[in-house]
């Protein structure tokens, strides 16, 4: 029966690793032996194993050390990484190396280098002696792209060794659990990380207006706490439509009932920002006065709005390219430290795809399934709160300012 | 083919009795003519209308309605009530006429006589002249009984001619609503009704000290906010484990963590309540020296704890039988003008079993399906609100006293 | 105070419409008077109302107006359209006016017209003397635009004299109810339909692939019950992973567990067909052989794939143009007579938003928030089941071909 | 610094045990220092870990020792258990031993003595020389009950070293998984523990019945795979409705639509039920003769109905004393291999509180929240599976007789 040795190296068994490998091996139904195992006498020090890994034949092996290399597993003969030229735009090499959100280094030239811009489901391409993560369609003609799996590191993020609140809360997603309490430490983290200079982004849902936050999250941009703003055409739209109309799909939100002529609010907002030529220009022509986007503009805080089947109008500026859309949010979430995803699982989902698994995120929303989905990276970054928007919001904005 | 008369009367549009009746017909496969409909001409007016309505035979006929009779249709012939002897307990005569949760009439000795304590699904005893609706494991031997769907009125509850939140909100159970506005029109109802001397009920599960709200209720306690407390073991044993440990569950809910040992708090709470003889006793053997029961307690509040198969202990004076348990809730209950139910589907269901269909209720839930299920009475007094009670309750506090 | 008066006609009690507007004018504040009513006396009879209503001024009763005459309400003066030219592309003059998803004619030149492709939140545009339903992105400068309410007559759909699935289904959604015999009815009605030469459309979640379904589903498209595929780039890929791998996800659907270097097999999907060119050529190339796209291809059956920036890839031919898609899904859907959306929040809503109220809708989800938000569509035509699909389209093939 | 030393034997890495028991420390804020470390060099041997724990002060350091503890840390000294009188009924002394729901063994004369009934939240008494776990509430005055941690071992469920669908379902509750694949296993596994002689429980809600399943789960029980049913009024009073009346709730299962009078059959059901004066007098007097109850009758299936404050009626029989029924369950459950537990959340966890870890379990709910509650009870026997009970029943009848 063939064999293969690797080794693994960091906080292995609290952090989870060890555990995985074993996992996986006797899921796969392999067999191992431990040849060699140092373990971290004290906390802060870290562990060591060599294991002798066994399978069924050659292709049963091949697929058992596939997946372990992925969960941090790394073959001791340091060997070269192999590339292999994309023919046509679009189409990587067959057996092209797929990606983890997990930091990654390549061996090239008898150099570990490290991934950038690493995201998961994407092929790794060697450019300028630099090692970038591209998404399959950006591959062009000629790149030279990562095969195989030689030559590869992954490292998982490491469970800290203080304990934090992300820890505790990205365990178990439970409506449950003291609200107060939690939006308090989400608060002092924000802060913390304001004052560090750090950045911190949002992905909202237009849930966000209609329960009636318009104001306080125009209130979170205004005090430097929103960095980077992802979110589609709706959220726009609805915050536009209260802004200029005080109703929210119709329904004003003073008073919680329908307004009259109320359904035609939405598109007659959007309606008047397309007359401007863009919202930019609607507030200047002095249509829209407060409100998120208001202050997105009014501070300079970078936003991308990307548009989706479901949009009416859509807005000017709403990149109606998917493509496109997820390319500018690429780039808008580059040196995000914290990200909080509140009531959109579409936008959520497609922020969380493009992260790397060390960038912290809060995920935000009523549904259970929902927070469960999203918080699921792996990771003990992420860290779901199921509440409601509507009330949270205010609560938050309470412990920021007051 | 047989025929039969019925008469209606009221705001029978726009309450929604009329075309109900029509739907049942025409669902039924029945036919109707309209023999003379008075249309209430202002919006104060009272509408009236009289059926002739048509089956396939008498069975189908009287299929049909027996339904539209539990809908407010009424047989203009004016007959007295039939009443048959129950033969022995907890036995209705065959063909006992079955409650509904409307205000019921009956006609005896031709008088209309009210029919107290209306709950659904229940039987009509005739006791000293007058009507008492009987769950039917009260039913003595003896008792006389309500049969068949002669001589009795139902009278659905009218829309109110006036606006109001419940019935906007009542209409549509949604978590995209505003938050805010909408607690502080509960609010205003809630001062409304203690301002006017009306009484406010709770039902209330753990999560309500799981989210860390446990001070907040107290404090609705002892500001006269609530009027009697339904609920079960696990309220009242996380919040005595919070009043002597500071966890619920085991977690610390100040630190949001869990304190060691902390899994044993809720039983340890149990056992020391016990060992006092009941949470009075542990009061004043100073054991407990704040949160929810501990108000009521202080503050004279009435509480019915109804036992469940879930319980652990349970603390002395919960009532572990069941059927005991929905006697004193039905006691309880009376004269509760509303009743506000938060974060349980067992005691909330209970309850909205044993109310009529004109007393307000308000149900804060987390998840849509579980509001939905219990605002749908056929009523326009339910009200539902798909929140976090973790943020909901502070925010109510919030508004009902600054 | 300022009166106007309007009238209705049809089914107006039992389809609910008279209801609507005595309660919309109650909620607003207005006051009426009924000037005539004439019910009608049989089941088959239609019954005409006239209505003087009030408002405080002429805006108020402007805004009463404005939405009993969406509900369906008339001006019995007849007036011609009002229309207005659109001074550049996209912008409809202020004051357009925007449609419901109900039937809509507009008088013009002494003559009702029906206005074609009729679906909600657009404009309506006269061309060539013709009435057309247009979103406002669509619009030219030039256009002649509806502005204002008069002229337009909107028809709601009446509840059909004769009961069936879709109306007692629709009333109330829940996950209690008889499963089996629901699918057997559903089965009933497709085979109705497609023997009556009519079309059967299907918006379709790759949780249909995730839950073991692709067989079932390319069976169904084989077999000629679905005659339009509405979905996004991930239906696709999973169902071509499948067909290429076994797997969905990486998951192997045989023995549910996780195939080695399955997390690659979703992207080497789609790469393979992106080599291919298309997934047409995929299948000429030999590379896909069984499943839903390829009995699509092979049925000639029309699919529009819709992207959206969740997107992996996407596969050729995926429409990354959200405008684009909407423009080709209404295309898709126009003749199709009942529309089923399974397991897509994203497709099914916009899906939902481009069919006028008349086109039968089922709406199949694990989640009844999504399905009770799908079918909240104002209209008896919309039914919901909240299960499993993955047990349900095994048992709906199971009736349709035993 | 106080010190104290520890110990970890069995497939400590790969179930989770040391990973855990290195979190838990440092969670607490706590350090250590690994003495000894036999890491089992292939995947059938076990490991063995010795590890000295560190806290700031005894009290912390306790309070480390006392949750790593509870994860099967020993200490390596043995002691005896340490034993204490109660002084009343239903009051164990202070400081008294809180057992989990793994397998636990105390230290009594030098010998480790297993204890009996081992279930989560009691406490242990020591009787005739034997252990056993007891509810607060039956311990009687006199009784030796175990007090603190001294002498005590817990052993948790670890991962088999094979493979098996309670391995990754367990792992992970979503409802995107394949449903008849996953079903599939299930009758398998149901029929190779039969096969046997193993015992099968199932509880069950009114869902079931609703649903449409009542016939499919009468078959389970003529057919020898359910050995116990657990269930509450509801489920028995809605069986009995459709075997006497067709419908349940009302509802007519055949048709899919309200039946009339239907709202009257769930109380003429009970009704009749006592006046024969149980469910076996009501089948001698020929009244039921089909159904899920019937066939248990029929069959000698134990069952335990218990009460709940939702209750109408109840039947007789229906233990409406929650401890009762409580105490009755716990002698039911003893010796079942598989519970399978389906659409009702009060008696899940009801069952899944008495059972112990090693039992394994399944949880069928449509409700994700629900599943993901009832299966988080830290063992790898319990499974998750979010579908449909409808649907799902008749495949799984499918699968075991097909």
């Amino acid at each position: 029966m063939p064999i293969r040795e690797i080794e693994l190296e960091g906080h292995i068994i609290d952090s989870g690793v060890l555990p995985k490998v074993f996992n996986t091996i006797l899921d796969k139904g392999g067999d191992f032996e431990v040849l060699e195992f140092d373990i971290g006498k004290r906390k802060k020090d870290k562990s060591y194993a060599r294991l002798r890994v066994e399978g069924d034949d050659e292709t049963h092996l091949d697929k058992i050390i596939s997946q372990i290399h992925r969960q941090g597993a790394r073959l001791p003969e340091i060997e070269e990484v192999d590339l292999k030229e994309a023919k046509s735009d679009q189409t990587p090499p067959r057996n092209f190396y797929t990606t983890t959100n997990h930091k990654t280094w390549i061996r090239y030239n008898d150099i570990w280098k490290k991934v950038k811009k690493i995201e998961m489901d994407c092929a790794i391409v060697l450019e300028d002696g630099e090692a970038y993560c591209k998404p399959i369609n950006e591959i062009k003609k000629g790149n030279k792209v990562v095969v195989g799996e030689n030559g590869i590191r992954v490292v998982p993020p490491e469970r800290p060794r203080e304990k934090s609140v992300f820890e505790f809360m990205g365990s178990h997603v439970s409506p449950e659990k003291p609200s107060e309490t939690i939006i308090q430490q989400l608060a002092e983290k924000m802060k913390e990380i304001k004052e560090k200079g750090g950045k911190i982004g949002f992905v909202l849902g237009p849930a966000v207006i209609h329960t009636g936050c318009a104001e306080e999250v125009a209130e979170l941009v205004k005090n430097g706490f929103i960095d980077v703003l992802l979110g589609g055409n709706a959220i726009a739209a609805h915050d536009i439509e209260r802004a200029m109309y005080g109703t929210s799909l119709g329904i004003n939100l003073e008073k919680v009932e329908p307004e009259t002529k109320g359904h035609r609010n939405h598109l007659y907002a959007i309606s008047e920002v397309m007359r401007s030529g863009s919202i930019k220009e609607a507030i200047e022509d002095g249509k829209i006065k407060e409100g998120i986007m208001y202050e997105c503009i009014q501070n300079d805080v970078e936003y991308v709005l990307a548009g989706s089947i479901r949009d009416d109008g859509p807005l000017p500026k709403v990149i109606t390219d998917t493509q496109k859309a997820q390319h500018k949010m690429r780039k808008a979430v580059r040196g995000v430290d914290l990200m909080i995803m509140m009531a959109t699982t579409l936008h959520s989902i497609a922020t969380g795809n493009i992260l790397p698994s060390y960038v912290k995120t809060v995920c935000v929303d009523i549904s259970q399934s929902t927070v469960t989905e999203l918080t699921d990276r792996g990771s003990a970054q992420a860290m779901g709160i199921v509440t409601d928007v509507g009330t949270f919001i205010p609560m938050l904005n309470d412990k920021l300012f007051n």
